[in-house]
């Protein structure tokens, strides 16, 4: 398989993926955004979320910027700004800013350096955790810790889920394709007392 | 708050998850099956796919079975199945298999040993490669390179990304909510040439 047609179907076989923006900021106040579709769950007590670094500019970019102040932003993407945090993947240089060159507004929380997007309805600050080198393939699983949630209470369901269908959020088919997603069900937590005896 | 309330909001704030069954056998023939929602693409070529183990009854089952015979499957979870795959995160004993009190049919695939679900459209075969622990929090990273693909060719998309939505494929919100996902927007690769002026 060539490698453009290996990558597409690599990228689409895991699943529909979450939709996130990771924001930073140095040094030198130079913010950077960049999407990501590897952020993933580790543990909610103490609250840790991960997300997969591989080795290309724009990533680096990110990851040097969360060496140098230690923080992050993880800002969900909805569908209304789906095509704005698409293009923050293109290979900016270091001196100019996702934020201005696709059109999103950086927010900030008082004491927290790390620049949130304002258009983002779900937002994460996090204190970076551990930096964990994957050595088979030299991308890096970066990990924090959940510090704020900044989402209105409209977007929290009465037994505390975020609401991500309110909100908008869309999920990642592969590398280019934006979905919306509908909730269809949901099940008890399951023990093995509550397994039902026929699924018919 | 309180550590339910905790679990759901911080299960629920990176957006949506992919939903995937890790099946698995040992060395006595007993098989495996549980619900992972923190399955995550690493890299195309080599093509690897990572997911999340947390230090739990069901998960520790898979991670002896994956240490044990090297080998283990990743199968797509679909609206037709989604409650059967629900309950395989009840902490049944080792001796009960998931696949017989969950419903859901083992299938072979000639000289690999860990076993797919029949039910699941979309199902990967992985060679494991890596083990990586995350001293944080005592999970582990499981790193597996793809070795079989399965899918019928109506599954696969000219561009060769996986047609998720025709599979059928479930997204999840939180830890307990099944949603259908459906593609509202493609973008091309983004380049510096490409970022439109204006995004109105």
């Amino acid at each position: 398989m060539d490698f453009v047609s290996r990558l597409t179907l690599i990228n689409s076989i895991t699943g529909y993926k979450p939709a996130n923006l990771v924001g930073t900021i140095n040094d030198n106040h130079q913010t950077n955004l960049a999407i990501f579709s590897s952020v993933v769950h580790l543990g909610s007590d103490p609250a840790l979320i991960g997300f997969v670094m591989r080795p290309l500019v724009a990533e680096r970019h990110t990851l040097e910027n969360i060496r140098e102040t230690g923080c992050y932003t993880i800002n969900h993407i909805h569908f209304s700004m789906a095509k704005k945090a698409h293009f923050t993947s293109a290979d900016l240089p270091r001196e100019s800013s996702e934020f201005d060159r696709c059109a999103l507004t950086a927010e900030y929380l008082h004491d927290f350096r790390a620049p949130f997007v304002k258009e983002s309805k779900i937002k994460i600050g996090l204190q970076l955790a551990d930096l964990v080198p994957l050595a088979i393939n030299h991308t890096t699983l970066v990990i924090g810790h959940v510090e704020h949630i900044i989402m209105d209470r409209n977007y929290i369901l009465p037994d505390n889920r975020a609401d991500l269908e309110t909100a908008g959020t869309v999920c990642i088919a592969g590398i280019d394709t934006y979905c919306k997603a509908e909730s269809q069900a949901s099940y008890p937590y399951a023990t093995t007392d509550n397994i039902p005896l026929s699924f018919d």
